[in-house]
């Protein structure tokens, strides 16, 4: 497990989006944005069952995560990393309003749809730079 | 070539940070910030010779680009693509300074390194979501 700098942590545990990375079954690549968060080292952030971007990791655990912010270009981190786990249930749907505290300021995620299945995504990062 | 939405359009228009994907050798994803235009149905940015985007591109043209705003998630755009030319010279040098412009609203990239070799890459819109 690649340790992060400060620098590093600082930007994952601001509010600010990332951008995560993956790939698609026919080998092309895939970018969608996400919250994120750190817990014990790994990356961590929530999507749901059937999302593009949970069969593409289920199938090829390999990531990619930027996070860089318009005004400031070259400060930017980037992560290379592994999904390690991924939960479903009652600490998957902790998490998504955790999240919706840090981004949104909100008690709750305001777009939870029972229906569906929140997971929750831990990802191991191997290299990282910034 | 697919056709962009006027919401497409003036997402990419704007100075919104795009966050492009593209393959790594080992088939691993990867992703990196860029600043991006239209021009003519396609999707451009600038990139410098040597950059591992670079390199990916010119192995495997699939790209995906993201854009999406922290404070607006749902309203994001999804490009999936296909690098379709990569062009040196004064027409990389110009694109370079004009994204400045539209970025930073000054006239010349202010981090230009001589030594450098500026790509412009044209990419084809092959699915387009937002």
């Amino acid at each position: 497990m690649a340790e992060l700098s400060d620098n590093v942590r600082s930007k994952v545990e601001a509010p600010n989006l990332a951008f995560l990375a993956d790939v698609m079954k026919d080998g092309s690549p895939h970018v969608s944005p996400v919250w994120i968060a750190l817990e014990n080292g790994y990356i961590t952030f929530n999507t749901a069952a059937g999302r593009v971007k949970e069969r593409n990791m289920r199938r090829d655990p390999r990531v990619a995560i930027s996070i860089a912010d318009k005004d400031n270009f070259y400060d930017k981190v980037d992560i290379r990393g592994r999904v390690v786990e991924m939960i479903e249930g009652e600490e998957a749907d902790r998490q998504i309003d955790e999240l919706a505290k840090k981004y949104l300021g909100k008690d709750e995620y305001p777009w939870r749809n029972p229906e569906e299945t929140r997971i929750k995504v831990l990802v191991e990062p191997v290299a990282v730079a910034g």
